[in-house]
């Protein structure tokens, strides 16, 4: 039961998200894609500009009407986006992508795409999720403050990459996760995202608004929250509502 | 901390929760209410319509951005809500007035309330939650496919409502719940909840999608989950993603 994909193509766009998040509204089916050489206004999670230089990265959302889900079960979309993402990098780079909880994917430690799920509700039901993504592909500079957590396939690899390849690539990989998803096996989605992911056993700082927790990355659990082992036992956050650092010691 | 409630009033509107979402997007900000005499595409769960003769009843919807909340725990607003209703309702008429899972609210076993949650999300943190209340105050007559269900205060007591009245009742209610929920001691706000629910030990029939079960009612979870026991064991249900039929046997 793959996903039949609808791609919409905009040379400019105030963000594919946004655009999209309509359409959700309106009654439009899943599988809609909108895809834009450059948005006026990207955005990451909590709110943070994504930044992106023009016609050089692969920046799309796509349509998705998970209703097999109950809303407490969202995430498990966000770790699909995200190995599907990897998976992509890796198929086009030949080279190892890692995952960072919850929705980062690094090449070779830094930042290499951006995840941004947003939906809408309806009596505990799901209505709509916009998944967004933004990958750094031909970007060849990055700003001051970004250059040292960010990264491009260009970069790394010296030479450029064709977006539409990628673009196939992820789809394709993502089609296939999400009728593990529609099977609600979600063991196997975060089986593989564990994986990619080579955070266990680092020391990391959980930032929960004013509180916060460190302590050993310890896992991820099969319902997506962190696992984080402090001196007074285990502690379980979810994705929604912290921001962690990691300790490189 | 209580909500500061700033109250729009229109005679007529398409949905008083389409108008909020609205807002919702825009940024407006939490306790924004929006009343209106009539909807002329009023909604209940599902998709369902939700009629109501034209300044009878009080329809209204209020907009919260419960930022404190996970995704998985906005279901403690819909019983947050049936319970204001609940206590606005006795208060106005002296009469004792019960919850049925997930969240409807019954005066002498009929519907009386009706209660729409939707909202949004952004990476697993919410945006806006739009809480609407359809309470059937001074309508008189149903239509036949609703008599035998529904019910109204009019109908119950024989004589007439103030409805901005009961209005104020249901937000200072909730106002007082609401500072429960943002000490996410969701356990006192779902005690509160059983004490009015008196459908436990009864046999009910949960239609999940496809598939059905039968069972005895045996508890609402601190999680909002219905807990059905079943000859093969207990079953958890969430509220979005059933239906359940009370055998009056």
């Amino acid at each position: 039961m793959a996903v039949k994909f609808d791609i919409y193509r905009f040379h400019e766009i105030d963000s594919t998200n946004n655009y999209l998040a309509k359409l959700g509204r309106e009654g439009f089916p899943e599988g809609v894609v909108v895809v834009a050489d450059h948005q006026t206004n990207g955005r990451g999670r909590f709110g943070r500009k994504w930044s992106s230089e023009e016609s050089k990265n692969l920046l799309f959302s796509v349509l998705l009407r998970p209703t097999f889900l109950n809303l407490d079960e969202v995430f498990v979309l966000t770790f699909a986006a995200g190995l599907s993402a990897a998976y992509a990098i890796e198929g086009t780079t030949g080279l190892e992508v890692t995952l960072k909880w919850p929705n980062d994917v690094l090449l070779q430690g830094k930042k290499i795409c951006g995840i941004l799920l947003e939906g809408s509700f309806d009596s505990g039901l799901l209505n709509y999720v916009v998944m967004g993504i933004g990958m750094n592909v031909n970007q060849k500079k990055f700003d001051e403050t970004l250059s040292s957590i960010a990264t491009s396939m260009a970069i790394v690899t010296g030479r450029e990459f064709d977006r539409e390849e990628l673009l196939v690539f992820f789809l394709s990989h993502f089609s296939s996760i999400y009728d593990i998803v529609r099977k609600r096996d979600f063991y196997s989605v975060m089986k593989r995202w564990r994986e990619k992911c080579k955070m266990f056993g680092k020391r990391i700082e959980v930032n929960l608004g004013n509180e916060s927790f460190s302590g050993t990355f310890e896992d991820v659990g099969d319902d997506g929250k962190l696992i984080l082992k402090t001196p007074k036992g285990m502690r379980y956050f979810s994705a929604g509502e912290v921001k962690i650092n990691v300790r490189e010691d």
